[in-house]
């Protein structure tokens, strides 16, 4: 299996290599190259968020099975959004669009955010780091986002969740190969088979940055006086019934 | 706190990589930087297992307040056994051994062995990778090897199992200090607390590399028509009863 890692300057540090590492783990594991990875971009070398060094290859036009772009060191949705708009990261979300009308395609973490940008998810279901889905959402609305789970596969796009989903992302694509590989390479890396980002989901970092819930917030104070009805509220704030209740209930528990 | 990753080339980069990033993210939720960590070898910069080029600085004479050294990328035991010869290895652990008696040192996974070379372990508790124990014994026998733990502190030192472990290290270091910071930190690189590496053991690879085991089995074949004693059994392999009763079970289970 050819795998491109695509990647552009500021690329999160242990995002990177812990998809090279599994990998690499599993074709040692295995005693065969299965995994054949190529880190890529349209220059000779980017650098790390921590500033290392990393050696790329240009893309080649051959398009090969799958294309994973980890994610941009931006934890916060300020910076990522800035990031969004950085020449090299809008050339980088061209060609993985270009890659997905001919192979898989995979992102994890903020990543996602770059296949989002691409147009590659539109329609589709997609996570991305828990703490990012409001902002996500806005920036990208044509994107059906999950982000409690830690994998979304759809069609012939794969996403995955924050910072160490880059690990549950090779690992879900060493089980679709071979379940025992991947049972053995998760042994050896020490990570446990996790379905879902809801436990480690911190409510008061994501209420502090969901606008939907402020504006809701807004809205009541305004209207504390009048008796409740959860259809007017929702209206008011631009969301249907269900969409509120979910976000409310995500931050308050 | 003061913080000296120590490297040598080939370090693994997911463990590098993984220590940095787990105190950034502590520093950047803390909202100031309470972990100043710098990435420190005697030359101006080595290169990772993937071949990323990463800075370095020069060891600084003061002591820091803590010294940690990732793994070597070498998963196997015959090939950490010979990366320990190379001159600078056998560098990094004299350096270690010299901060060691003014500050606290730490390592996980091969990065162990390093310690156990330096004498730093001599008499103490320690943990490594869980299929490196056998290995582990043989070369360092003056420490007390606990490799179903994830975690183990022992006066100055503290040592973590294989590769995330280097993540569970981390944590438990920022833990010390915050366990409110601490779990926020583990929410956002979606890593949970996890005290053991048994979970994790595949008994058919340790057995591969279990010395004591096969010992005992050659020993099994040979007096297969007498009646079996323990006691007897663990003299002629040289173990105690417990510690071969105990690595049998770890390999049948």
């Amino acid at each position: 299996m050819r795998i491109l890692v695509a990647v552009a300057d500021d690329v999160f540090d242990t995002g990177l290599s812990s998809l090279l590492d599994t990998f690499e783990t599993a074709n040692e594991l295995a005693g065969e190259t299965r995994f054949a990875v190529s880190v890529v971009s349209s220059r000779r070398s980017v650098k790390t968020h921590h500033g290392f060094a990393v050696p790329t290859t240009p893309p080649p036009s051959r398009a090969p099975d799958l294309v994973i772009v980890p994610a941009i060191a931006c934890k916060q949705p300020a910076t990522i959004v800035a990031a969004l708009d950085r020449p090299d990261i809008r050339a980088l979300a061209d060609l993985v669009a270009s890659y997905a009308r001919r192979c898989r395609v995979a992102a994890a973490c903020t990543g996602t955010f770059v296949l989002g940008r691409s147009g590659v998810l539109d329609g589709r279901r997609a996570t991305t780091s828990w703490w990012l889905g409001p902002t996500f959402r806005q920036q990208v609305p044509e994107v059906e986002l999950e982000e409690a789970e830690m994998i979304v596969a759809e069609d012939n796009v794969i996403t995955a969740g924050a910072a160490l989903a880059h690990l549950d992302l090779a690992l879900e694509l060493i089980r679709e190969r071979s379940p025992d590989l991947a049972s053995l390479v998760a042994r050896y890396l020490l990570l446990e088979n996790r379905p879902s980002q809801a436990p480690f989901v911190a409510p008061s970092h994501v209420a502090l940055d969901d606008e939907l819930v402020k504006r809701f917030e807004r809205w009541i104070r305004r209207h504390l006086s009048e008796p409740f009805e959860l259809a007017r509220a929702a209206r008011a704030v631009g969301a249907s019934e269900r969409t509120l209740q979910r976000r409310i209930r995500a931050v308050l528990e």
